[in-house]
């Protein structure tokens, strides 16, 4: 075929990488090729810290937030938290094999979105989005401020700089993901791994004693009293300590959210890591839960004077407050505050999905220098960055919201899920599992919702909704774009003419020649707009319309080309634009099927203040011209640049 | 001759004014034809209360300054308040005198720039400019905001509005000045007679009555005793007496700058105007300094409580605290308010020749929609308003500054008239009577400035230089350009060849074919460029050069023209500008006689938020090839409109 010799691809690698480093290299890392991702993926050891830290960090609030509400009981409630913990730590067994296969069904990421919307459609889809991404963009609020409170709590002289401590730390989050995922894999380990092993360390230590004593240890450092019961118990009570405690088990779905930032064998890592990240958190809730009850600590009324977490108290209680106390109470501060860094590597993913199906802007799915997601990233850290702001870095009264997104986008899954194994029938011990899953979440979420409706749940009953209608006015607007846009037909070329050129002339000077010069490349039509603003005597032709004919006529003559012609308007009240528009659109109303270019030319200065000394008649005109001059007219700025 | 015959010359009115009402219309009137320019001007009985609120005003201050200097001196004092202001009257009328000589010279505005420049030159000129600009800037904040200062200790209860109130009247002084020189006039008439009149009867009833108590008479309601005598007499102190009375004389110069609004015979109406002015200000002046001395009537105390103003004093001392009294002191207030019209009046034309001259941008020098500078009028506005909002509506403290810019501005101008009449020579006794009005304003002026220094006077000895500076290189800048943009040489049309087209294709759609076409009616050499951002498998051809033989290449053989070329260029970093702009840089030095046209196609949308959806990289584009491209790269958008 003869035509596509015409066809000329430069394949080779175009060095588009800036050659010198510049600050922002410094900062975030070189640009990566698309063709190093591989070098990108991860491993278990690295996949713990950047997906599980959210899940882990549950650990050290999940707990504490059931026997906050146990407290009325007194010494009572202490009994109920050992089979709380275990109705919680059942619940997450389930959500765990159910999230196990959905990593095998769904390689390329299943997060909720994805498999609600492959088996429950694009609604149920939204949905799920929806209500993830409320729970990531919380997450990062409220992981953040716990950090931030726990610190304070420790060295009250911070207390004053709580909301610059929180964006300090929302501010490092984000460049480090900027950096990349393995940068923050990398980043996040020591004090995650930090974390695991010194309360593990406590826990294990702490059962020993416990279980050498016969049941009853003595506390190093004892625990503060528990207060006397001032209600009695009722299924109310323990219904509300079950949701309360089920936000320990928030951040577990993010590990199949996840799956392509793992190496291969993909499927098998990141289920290796979502059994370490399940495993750790189960061993941590049932050691908490035990001890809690083998050393008698209570909650104690939080916000109060006296006030010491569940954590704290262990700790001391065990080992009292040596060295590995103070090592251990860090970690947690960390893990706390870094627990935000799950959001900031999901987010990104459920944006670029979303885009993908274009329910949000293209620009989220486009991979930045480091090949993440990067404007999912920024995005996220201005939303909880004005979170922590407009809260003052204390956001307790968020928590209800985001336990409510986390399992809502749970059940949606696992749903999806039962509704998968059916269609591809056979797997039935898979399907029961997932339909038990649903089920767990399901109740779980009705439970939450109806016991912190007062308390905040109502909100997300509201945002949910919101933001799913949003994404479809989105889709709407894209769609209907696309169907404007659409074209298969090949290029319609019958009524090719050279274009019509209007060029406003007020002097004669270098831009003008420069401006004329194009328009004389473009077309043999050219016109010469004069507008005579200023007032002059009647009829007295202007110092441009005496030299025309010397200046522009005869050199177009001597060159062969048609001279462009002059036109003189005089504008009665001074306007300039009003008058030109108007000429504009009389000649492109006398040739119907011709383009009309309207040059401009622009004087480029070299110091921006210095736009403000020159008309800058080139950008209103395209404005004003972009109103009412239609689809034929096309405004053109022929750059002059100054030396 | 024949080539002429190509230049169309379209001199008919053009009806470009706006064909409907609009609610600008309502506000600031409807659009003047430059032919309407004589019906705006004005006679002397609308040129008093244009030009002279200022003059006229001063005698509510004035007096009052000079008086509250003497406070030290007790009943002393007040002996020295009539020959005080016997000396500022005799200035006053030398100062008359050598403005009527200015008038004549200069009936085409004889502002102290024009004549300092056409007589003592282009430095000179700019620090009178500047001079008056800061004189004209101070003039709108401090007679607002003593306006109001005066109405709100009348009426306690406004207090906590004093910013708000004279934000309202420097809007409507705005609006009434945006509307025209003649209808300012018209809207201040009524208080500027009303204020005339009924202080002036006050005056004559008051003398009479002296008169007739032979020097002695009985006041109606007694002022407040004179305090006791705390300091002697000395020079510095009646010298510091004289310069702050000497504020009284300021605006007086108003009338020679704003010579072009008066109707004809101009200059007669000018001359008649400042006589009114000057007639009146004296006396007033002569009338409160010889009754004040006859009542006993000396300053309070500004800022303590039984503070009275000494016209109020006056006017219950000659007629008690009557319906006339109340009568009198409102129009005190709203003179005062309104004397910023001066300004309204003489900034925008003194900043419209500084414009002309090239030391101010060229808006300044274009008249709006009713033949008023409009530019200026809003900027004096901004400008003052900031002050007012800066100083919370309380501006004693820029009064020493306000006097210095006033007779730094009178001493320019009378020295220019004395160079000016040696120049032209002859008129021995004008140039004696400039000479006297020079010497006379040049002493006033080193008084106040060494009087006045640590009150302020400072500032104003720093801002005048500054402002000079910044003239200075606005004016070089202009100059500059000027000499890189002339050009007297013909059009140069030797090396036209059609430019060479640069047309980015991501996909096959309407925008892209509509960017095609208008490729192909500008040049035969069109390059389409696909720049590869996605990952794809290596060496496989993308769709778009699968399908362009059919889609472009075979429907421009057929229309007879030079099919466009496609090329591809992968991006190794996922980017989209970089490669481009690289390959337009190639182009453009492959071809070092052409020009390049980018074309990109753009989204015209209909609701402004809508364009958050779209990458708006035509205008990115553009920026980038405005620091990168150079003179010769040229990028166009062409539009598309959604339906």
């Amino acid at each position: 075929m003869t035509l596509s010799a015409k066809i000329v691809t430069h394949a080779e690698s175009v060095p588009a990488g800036p050659s010198k480093k510049t600050l922002a290299d410094y900062i975030f890392g070189r640009w990566l090729a698309t063709a190093e991702e591989d070098e990108q993926k991860i491993g278990p050891l690295a996949g713990v810290p950047v997906l599980g830290l959210d899940a882990l960090s549950s650990a050290a609030y999940g707990p504490e937030a059931a026997l906050t509400l146990l407290l009325p009981l007194g010494a009572l409630g202490l009994s109920f938290i050992v089979p709380l913990s275990g109705i919680i730590v059942a619940v997450l067994l389930v959500v765990y094999v159910s999230y196990r296969q959905t990593i095998a069904a769904y390689p390329n990421g299943g997060g909720s979105y994805t498999v609600a919307k492959e088996n429950l459609g694009q609604g149920a889809a939204l949905v799920a989005g929806a209500a993830l991404a409320l729970d990531y963009v919380l997450n990062v609020a409220v992981g953040i401020s716990a950090g931030v409170g726990a610190l304070v709590s420790a060295v009250p002289a911070l207390l004053p700089h709580t909301v610059s401590l929180c964006l300090a730390i929302l501010v490092l989050l984000t460049i480090v993901n900027l950096r990349g995922t393995r940068e923050s894999g990398l980043t996040f380990s020591l004090p995650t791994y930090l974390f695991v092993a010194s309360l593990g360390g406590i826990l294990l230590w702490g059962a020993f004693k416990a279980f050498a004593a016969g049941g009853h240890p003595v506390p190093v450092e004892a625990p503060p009293a528990l207060p006397v019961s001032t209600e009695t118990m009722s299924l109310w009570l323990v219904v509300r300590a079950f949701a309360s405690g089920c936000t320990a088990m928030t951040g577990v779905e993010a590990v199949s959210n996840g799956v392509p930032i793992f190496r291969r064998p993909t499927i098998a890592n990141a289920q290796r890591t979502l059994t370490v990240i399940i495993a750790l958190l189960v061993a941590l809730l049932a050691g908490i839960a035990l001890l809690a009850r083998a050393y008698g600590i209570g909650a104690t009324a939080p916000g109060e004077s006296g006030y010491q977490s569940v954590l704290s108290q262990l700790a001391g209680a065990v080992i009292g407050r040596g060295p590995l106390y103070y090592v251990t109470m860090g970690s947690v501060v960390a893990v706390l505050a870094l627990s935000a860094n799950t959001s900031f590597a999901d987010f990104p993913r459920l944006c670029r999905v979303l885009a993908l199906d274009r329910f949000l802007p293209d620009t989220f799915a486009t991979r930045g220098r480091r090949l993440v997601f990067s404007y999912g990233v920024v995005v996220l850290a201005v939303i909880s960055g004005f979170l922590l702001v407009a809260f003052g870095g204390v956001t307790d009264r968020l928590i209800p919201l985001f336990a409510i997104g986390a399992f809502l986008a749970f059940t949606l899954s696992q749903a999806g899920m039962v509704a998968h194994w059916r269609r591809i029938g056979g797997a039935r011990r898979s399907l029961w599992l997932n339909a038990l899953g649903a089920a767990a979440t399901g109740i779980t979420l009705v439970v939450v919702v109806v016991s912190k409706f007062a308390d905040g749940a109502w909100v997300a009953v509201l945002l949910v909704p919101l933001a799913v209608l949003t994404f479809s006015r989105i889709h709407r607007h894209y769609r209907y774009v696309g169907q404007e846009v659409n074209d298969s037909r090949p290029l319609d070329l019958s009524r090719t003419t050279s274009p019509l050129v209007v060029v406003p002339v007020q002097a004669w000077n270098k831009l003008t020649s420069r401006g004329l010069r194009f328009a004389v490349e473009l077309s043999p039509d050219v016109r010469a707009l004069h507008i005579v603003t200023q007032e002059t005597q009647d009829d007295a032709p202007c110092a441009l319309a005496r030299t025309w004919d010397s200046l522009v006529v005869e050199p177009a003559r001597a060159a062969g080309l048609e001279p462009p012609r002059l036109v003189v308007r005089k504008s009665t009240f001074r306007q300039f634009f009003a008058p030109l528009i108007e000429y504009v659109e009389q000649v492109r109303d006398e040739h119907p099927s011709r383009d009309v270019v309207v040059i401009v030319p622009d004087l480029v200065v070299r110091r921006w203040y210095h736009a403000l000394l020159h008309n800058n008649r080139g950008i209103i005109l395209k404005g004003l011209l972009r109103l009412r001059g239609g689809p034929r007219v096309i405004v053109v700025n022929t750059p002059f640049y100054l030396t």
